[in-house]
C-alpha cells in the first residue's frame, strides 16, 4: 500500500490522538485569543495548511467573531515593510514549521510584542522555536509527499481552538465524537469507490465550495493536483460567477462541495448555469437531492455539525485523488517534481 | 472596433479624468485612514475588483503600514453572523456598486459605526449610498462585459488614497505622470503585437506574480479567461511552489509578470522548475534578460516606479487577451455565458 493510503486511512487514529493531547494546550492557546487588545487574527501559511487558514477564517469569523486575515510573506521578506500588527493574534500554520517565509510573520510580530501562536506537526521546528504558544498536531510522521493527516489533524487544531476560546461543552462533544465519523467516512468513501475511469483522461478540473468549507474546495482541488496532476481549481459559487465561469465548457468536471448546511443553496445555485455549458457535474453531499442531480456521487456520512464537516467533506476528495492517480498510472508517493517541505521566501 | 478594443485605448483618458476629478474627494477619504482608532483595513469585493483589493492589500500595507484583510461576505449574508469590526476602515470596491453581498459588508460596517468607504464607478449605487465617503472612479460608462477601464482607474484611486494618505509629494507627482506612461505602453502593446497564433488551441494557461504585482497576474488571467475562454489561473511562486506545479506539463503556457522591482527575483525562481517540465514561458517585462529568457516577449515601457507598475503591466494581458479572442474566433464583447453586472449573497 502506498504511504499515501496508509496514511489517509490513519487520520481517525491520528485526529483521536490529537484530541487526547492537545486540549490541555488548546486551552491555554485560547486565553490568548480573549486578551482584550486582540481584535483580529492574521494568519500565515502555505500550500495545505493555507487551506486550513480558510477554515480557521470561517470558523473563529463565525463564533468568536472576530475578522481573520491572511498575511502577506513578501512584505515582510521581501519588501521589508511589515505592516503594524497592533491588535492582532498571529497564527502560523506549518506542517513541517520550516518554511522561512511563515516563520517571518511571527518573528516580526513577536519583535512587536504581539501573541504568537504555531500550529505545526513538529515542536522543535524554527516555527515553534518563533512562536510564545506551540500547539503540536500530533499526526505523528508523515511519509507521503501530498498531506493528508497532517490536513486534517491541523484542522482538528483549529476545531480545538474553537471548542476552547468559546469554553464550548457542546463543540467539546461534537468533535470528540468526529474520530468515530471520520472512520464511518474513511470506509464509506474507499468502500463506494466512485466510477472515475471517464476522468482519467481529463485535462483538468474545477472544485466550488463555500462558507466553512471554502478551504475544503481548495484542498481538494490541490490534492487532485498534486497528485494526479490534472489541473485543478477552486472557487466560491459567487467567484466562479463572477467571470471565470466563462472557461468552463462542455465536458468539463465541476466538483460540488455541498455538505447540509447555510452555504448549500449558495453552491447549488451553480447548478443550472453550469449544466447550460454542458459541464459534467459530480457532487460531495450527504444531502440525497444534491447527489441525485449530479452525474457522479461522492456521499457523505450523515449527522456531522456543520462547523465539523470539513473533517469529513475532504474524504471524498482524498479518495478521489488516490483513485485517478492509480488510473493515470503516476506514483502516489512520489508526485512529478515535488517535495516534502519547500522553502520558500 | 470592439467596445472592449476601445476602452482598452480610452485608458489613458479615462486615468487622466480621475486624477483631476477625484483628488479632492481622495484627501478626504485618507483623513478616514489616519483616524487613531484605525489599526487595519477590511475590503469587499468580487471580481475585477478583488484584483483591486490585492494592489490595495501590498501598497497599503506597504507604506502605511496597516494589514489589509479581505471580507469574507457568506459571514454577513448566509451565516448571519457578521464578525466584530473595531479598529477596522471598511473599503468596498465595485464597479458597478451593485452587488449584495459587497453591500452587505459596508451595511454591517456603518451598523457598527466603522468608518466606510466605497470605490466605485456609479456614484449612485447602492454600495455609494451606503458608505460614508464616495470615491467615483470616473471612467465613465464601461460598455463591454469584461473591466478594461474601470479596473485601471480602480487602481488610479488606490494609488491616489496612498498619495493622499501618506501627504506624499513625489508620490503625487509619479502618479501624474502615469497617463502618458500608459498611453505608451498601449501603443508598445498594441503596436508589436505579440505572436501568439501557438496558444490559439491551448486549454489554459498559468500566470505567475508576486508583491505588489500580485493583483495584476489574478486580473490578466481572469482577463483571458473571461474573454478567450482558455482555463487560466494565478499563483504566488511560493504557492505555486508548494505543490500545485504539480500540473504544469510540457507546453503548457506559464505568464510571468516581472518588472523591474524587488520581487522580481522570487518570480524568476520559477523559470528553472518550470522550464524542467517544457512548459512554455511568456513575460511581461522591462528588464531585457527577463524577456530574451522567454519563448514569447511582452515588453513593458521603462522608466514606471515599481508602487505604479500594476497600471501598465496589466496592458499586455490586455491586450493578450483581446488577440487570443479575435484568433479563436470569439465575441470580445459578449464572453460566453457572462453579464455586466452579477449580482451574488
Amino acid at each position: 500500500m502506498s504511504w499515501l493510503e496508509a496514511e489517509l486511512r490513519e487520520q481517525p487514529e491520528a485526529l483521536a490522538r490529537l484530541l487526547e493531547r492537545a486540549t490541555a494546550t488548546a486551552r491555554a492557546a485560547a486565553a490568548a485569543f480573549r486578551r482584550p487588545d486582540v481584535g483580529y487574527v492574521l494568519v500565515a501559511s502555505r500550500g495545505s495548511s493555507s487551506n486550513v487558514a480558510r477554515y480557521a477564517q470561517y470558523l473563529l469569523g463565525r463564533a468568536h467573531r472576530v475578522p481573520v486575515a491572511f498575511a502577506t510573506p513578501s512584505l515582510y521578506t521581501i519588501y521589508g515593510q511589515p505592516p503594524r500588527l497592533d491588535g492582532a493574534i498571529v497564527v502560523g500554520i506549518s506542517q513541517s514549521g520550516a518554511s522561512p517565509d511563515v516563520v517571518a510573520v511571527l518573528a516580526e510580530a513577536r519583535a512587536q510584542r504581539r501573541p504568537t501562536l504555531a500550529i505545526t506537526n513538529d515542536p522543535s521546528s524554527p516555527l515553534a522555536e518563533t512562536a510564545d504558544i506551540v500547539l503540536p498536531i500530533e499526526a505523528g510522521p508523515e511519509r507521503a509527499v501530498a498531506a493528508t493527516k497532517t490536513y486534517l489533524n491541523s484542522l482538528g487544531a483549529v476545531a480545538l481552538l474553537f471548542a476552547e476560546i468559546g469554553d464550548d461543552a457542546r463543540a467539546r462533544a461534537e468533535l470528540a465524537r468526529m474520530p468515530e465519523a471520520l472512520e464511518a467516512q474513511i470506509a464509506l468513501s474507499l468502500g463506494e469507490s466512485p466510477p472515475l475511469e471517464e476522468y482519467r483522461d481529463a485535462v483538468g478540473a474545477t472544485v466550488v465550495a463555500r462558507g466553512i468549507n471554502y478551504g475544503t474546495g481548495f484542498e481538494i482541488a490541490l490534492k487532485i493536483r498534486e497528485l494526479s496532476g490534472l489541473v485543478t481549481e477552486a472557487y466560491s459559487p459567487a467567484d466562479l460567477l463572477h467571470g471565470p465561469i466563462a472557461a468552463i465548457g462542455s465536458g468539463w468536471p465541476v466538483l460540488l462541495v455541498a455538505p447540509s448546511g447555510p452555504a448549500r443553496p449558495s453552491v447549488e445555485e451553480v447548478v443550472a448555469p453550469i449544466r447550460a455549458r454542458g459541464a459534467r457535474l459530480l457532487a460531495i453531499s450527504d444531502v440525497k437531492a444534491v447527489l441525485r442531480r449530479a452525474h457522479t456521487r461522492l456521499p457523505l456520512v450523515a449527522g456531522v455539525p456543520e462547523w465539523l464537516s470539513p473533517l469529513t467533506a475532504v474524504v471524498p476528495g482524498q479518495v478521489a485523488a488516490l483513485r485517478l492517480t492509480e488510473l493515470r498510472g503516476l506514483d502516489l508517493d512520489r508526485p512529478r517534481g515535488l517535495r516534502k517541505v519547500t522553502l520558500t521566501r
